[in-house]
């Protein structure tokens, strides 16, 4: 299974971040052609050492390298990522990697 | 579904990261009670501007956040993390979270 991880940097107003996300962003990201799953973290990211510098994780599954690529560079990946500007100027890492059973 | 996602930092010797965890840390980490999943990232941990800064992503996942606090706090779970030692001296992220379909 392929992963596409977005990890969200603490926003400066977090209640409009979550509003914007919920009715707006992950809509368009559930558009993204090839799509088998998207999560999102619920409450608090903890370390170890305490919270976290992430608001928030969404992680959204693919079949192949390739069906990211596609979802990625699809009109409704590019509106998506395009998105981003309106909500998460605090910073967002993305990554995306193939998995394996350990 | 709770997360524990365990992010390393490229080392400075791949392969003998690679062995190390394949050979003990991966068993250590499967010891741990009320573990329900445990996947790794295979391959290249690509971002959208090229490589990124992780060698592998562990995502281990548990029924509640009781369960990842207790896996944690046993003695498998404190194994498996003081034998971060051995092998991930060039940085770890542990994150933890609970999560919800997007």
């Amino acid at each position: 299974m392929v992963k596409l991880l977005v990890m969200y940097n603490q926003p400066t107003d977090p209640s409009a971040f979550d509003e914007h996300y919920i009715a707006t962003h992950a809509p368009l990201a559930k558009k993204m052609p090839g799509l088998r799953s998207f999560t999102v973290s619920d409450g608090l990211i903890n370390t170890p050492e305490g919270q976290s510098p992430y608001h928030s994780i969404a992680e959204l599954t693919f079949d192949s390298v390739a069906d990211l690529q596609a979802a990625v560079a699809s009109p409704e990946g590019k509106a998506a990522v395009a998105d981003f500007a309106n909500f998460a100027g605090a910073g967002v890492t993305v990554l995306m990697y193939d998995t394996r059973d350990a």
